[in-house]
């Protein structure tokens, strides 16, 4: 059994980790932090886990938990776990962090974007990028995992293949995001109200949202290049789900001719034959968030425009599941050297 | 392994069948019956199975289905069933119906409230109606199943403790229900459609739904006496769930005092104690539909209004679950003597 | 034209009644009040307003406005008005308050199911409740307008014929209302997020919401003797719109014969036939909140069950309009002898 | 007055002509026309119009309604009013056409995006595309208008300062739109209802919307130039409205320096200063569907991104008002000579 520790586990991300974790044979959660509800039955903020966990909340300790388990899962607020990340607490336990902290290499890049000062950057290097379809060799061996974020995760599966191949132009990148509301978290904030997000859509945090510099440092790695991109986020009215509508242009092949379908096609096939949880659907289909909805699939898709020499590329997921969650147990599974799909055998629910 | 046919795949109640089993392990479908897509593929109507299904529907052919599995649902609209069913396919398998053709056990009723006549009310009989709750060890040795109405399911569960007890007037109980939109169905209708129900609510089939005789019969098996009672459904801008709000009088006790809510609650407990699925709430709850969703749970609780002597009993469940899909399941479960719980450890989904 | 100060106008009531005022050709809005937002621009909080409203938002110095309008708006918490008015503002301005504070006529009552003390009790006598449809001569000549709830003015107008008549037992009156989230304001509350929200519907307030007493209190003037009923609101995924299901046991006859459906039409006929607002619809069809949307229209209808000797009575408006707002205009049109339905000839809008 | 005759009045936009009409004073409505419900009470299909309005719908018949009438809107499907216009009808009355038929001047290109064959190709030179901030002194003169498409209009504004000012490379121009469902029309099809639709996000059309052409031609003339540009409609869960992300990269100015924000920004104020119902919002407000719903106005805004180069433009509009019924409304305002915001003062109603 492994046992685990969650901090921020009355967030949404925190709440999905337990509904996900309960379902995981191989799982004991030992600790549910969360500052705001110290003392309280879990069960009383989550009314959904009634009679299946009784343990209350707890406070924030990651030393005294990172004595009681074997991984510990941080779904906190930007800053909070490098505030108390030493080697002592590496030393002891695997860290699995939802947050940013981790994420960016460069740490003059994360406080420009995240507007803080970062507490730990002795552990930057170290930390894998928890991208378990292309870092799955590295998270094997990792103390340290920073979790992607929602959007750059469905991001960069959606454009992956092509980036990888080479075949985009990638100074045309252009990735409108839309996102549920859950994405927002569990804040009691007027702009989350009801009535205020239902029957409405708009952009937000338009040429200056924080998972731009994540998403174009992994798209970097992936083509070789250094990548500047727009990436524009829209909130959705509906809890779960992110769809990606990514656009580029198209290069010349070597001999001057132009990409067909066929080959675009090819280079989805080729990057996700084997993977578990991406699936590159039909031609003609779209991603839709629905379908993939509470499960840790992420639902790719490329069309060709021979009009504009562009491909558009979409994907969709559960923001809460393989854009958080699922991919923190995915990643936990590979650690903990358990088939990558323990407990992560969730259907879509549908409708 | 269970081999198992489906007639009616491509519904609502069929697709979530499909999901649930997906999750069973001693489960194997083995044909996905689907009168309007025959020779297409399941994953093509319900994408969320791209990759986990790789079947094609097929026609409805009960006969040649009994042949092949050992266990058939049902999901089809009144009176298919009943049309086609017949000695020598019930010696072959056993049939869990979801529709209501075996589920009122008086003939002219169901003509009656149905309109349309019952093609084969030989086997009414010997149905059993599978409230598991309820007809455990009935539905042990059953050949034929008439798997609950979702409104009827959420109904007398939470009436039942207090109906069992004696201590509500039969003749005072007023039911109003609320569902989320599958309910209704997959059919193209205008009434259905998103604009007309998102943003709205309304009630239908005012004192003349046809789930009133049900649960009328239900409820007078339970309180031992006839029942006639009103029942006012509504529809609700939500996909799931189904929450029932019911009143009733309190009777006075022996010696002419009234019952106090510890009272009231005792029997709540008593009745619920020891079930899987049915969770009595802690004082000052109230069930949410939310809070059940994908889960087979229902969530009860009841409230003691001193001002008016009255008791407000509340339910809530996924109407796909619970109340269609899921008990369905359970049935099987009990049916073939495995664990009730099997393939229904559904953690609810929150949010 | 009228002169117009609203407080509390950054509520969604508040917002409202911007909105319905900007349509009265006879209204000038003088003074925007809104404590949160003082010096802020009213269209920088609510940007449907942006080139419509130019103001800014001011403080809610009630003896200050009362100097430079005719006509007061309190779209405030319960006990705001009652502690600040005094004969000095009643003497310079009429007065229309949305919120408790002057609705019920027993101080004790309010005092109970409020649970804060009345500061004014010396006006509740001379103001008048505002519900325009039955007490339109008193609006006339009134200074002080109670403006009735939500959930009141709908249960009211879908049982008031009826009640009127004497042809139901009061003792047996159930009101199960349904609500929007817009009801609950627009304060930051994690109840009210978007996440909790939708996808959700629960009762809250069981057997003890503060609507209550003031249901009863009307309904019993209208019956002509004291009243006690239950009355449960229920949560529903939608901005806007109340519906009322309300049960009651028909009385017999003075010659012993149970009234038919006919009968009990024509008193909702008689009852409304001059009504602008108040539509009593056709047999068969039931109200849908989404056919009053934006409009002052409380949609109405009855079913009879002979089976049950019951009637189900049911209603829909618009919380924010009839159930707020729109009734407020109303009233004020009646107080300055305007015709009634100035600035709310507003047609509902679908989908 | 104005006559006026509506065929597709049942339709969604014709139900909001009928809406948008019942507010205006100088028009009455002479004929409902609706193949569907013919002889059918109008307010029985659209019961928000009970004791609004009292007709009955009619059939289709251009010829006879063209002698009633002044004005006649056609909310049809593509092909209908090219397949019935004459000189004849031309003659007496003034048309207004929601359908797609007389947008393009193109036939070719019609046929082949619509796929139909053009029954009246000898009218397109004289339709007026009927974008009233563009073409209205040509819409003062017309006889036949060719009232955009939702997509086209919103997208159109959001882009027509930089196109028309020259300063986007053109051939760069993308258009991700996000439209509420009341666009897909109240046909009963499988994947327009509730439950479909719900908690869920898609694009479609992709690389292959008819509105495609339209966008192209009309920004085609405010450039100068030719365009192709991509353009991804989306289906969200939402009743109304439509959000476009445009996105173009800048060209430099003639000295070889780049625009920066404040001459981008003045492109957009000089366009739309004058203009009623587009508005140019403040710096930083991003456009949100829920601000301008039931009313003709267009919310546009624009951010420049340095470090890309790129523009980011956006436009929010409710798609039946400004998007169909009320842009034709404002057509007919212009082409009889009235002020061309009569009726069309529709406050956006929140939430």
């Amino acid at each position: 059994m492994i046992r685990v520790g969650i901090v921020g586990a009355t967030g949404y991300a925190g709440g999905e980790l337990v509904r996900i974790l309960m379902g995981h044979k191989e799982v004991e959660i030992k600790w549910y932090g969360s500052r705001s509800y110290i003392d309280k039955e879990y069960a009383a903020v989550y009314q959904n886990m009634f009679q299946i966990v009784d343990d209350i909340c707890k406070d924030d300790n990651l030393k005294e938990m990172a004595k009681l388990v074997d991984v510990i899962f941080t779904a906190t607020p930007q800053g909070f776990l490098a505030g108390l990340l030493d080697e002592e607490i590496l030393s002891q336990v695997k860290v699995i962090d939802l947050s940013a902290d981790f994420r960016i290499k460069d740490v003059a890049t994360y406080e420009k974007w995240y507007g803080i000062e970062h507490k730990a950057p002795q552990f930057i290097e170290e930390a894998v990028y928890g991208l378990c379809e292309i870092n799955r060799e590295k998270i094997k061996e990792a103390r340290l995992i920073a979790n992607p974020g929602c959007y750059p995760t469905c991001s960069f599966l959606s454009i992956y293949p092509l980036a990888k191949a080479g075949v985009i132009d990638m100074s045309t990148v252009i990735i409108d995001a839309k996102s549920g509301t859950s994405g927002a978290g569990r804040g009691a904030k007027v702009n989350n109200l009801y009535c205020e997000v239902n029957e409405n859509i708009k952009a937000y945090g338009v040429a200056s949202h924080r998972h731009t510099p994540e998403i174009e440092e992994q798209l970097g790695y992936a083509s070789g290049e250094e990548v500047v991109l727009n990436f524009t986020p829209h909130l959705v009215p509906m809890n779960r789900g992110i769809l990606i509508t990514a656009y580029a242009t198209l290069k010349k092949k070597a001999d001057g001719t132009s990409y067909n379908k066929e080959e675009i096609r090819a280079f989805y096939e080729e990057a996700y034959k084997d993977e578990r949880f991406v699936r590159f659907l039909p031609e003609g289909s779209c991603p839709e968030t629905k379908w993939v909805e509470g499960s840790n699939y992420v639902d790719v898709n490329v069309v060709v425009d021979e009009r504009t020499n562009r491909v558009i590329m979409m994907g969709a997921m559960d923001n809460l599941v393989k854009g958080a969650a699922g991919q923190a147990v995915q990643n936990m599974n590979i650690m903990c050297g358990l088939p990558e799909d323990t407990g992560l055998q969730l259907v879509p629910m549908f409708p």
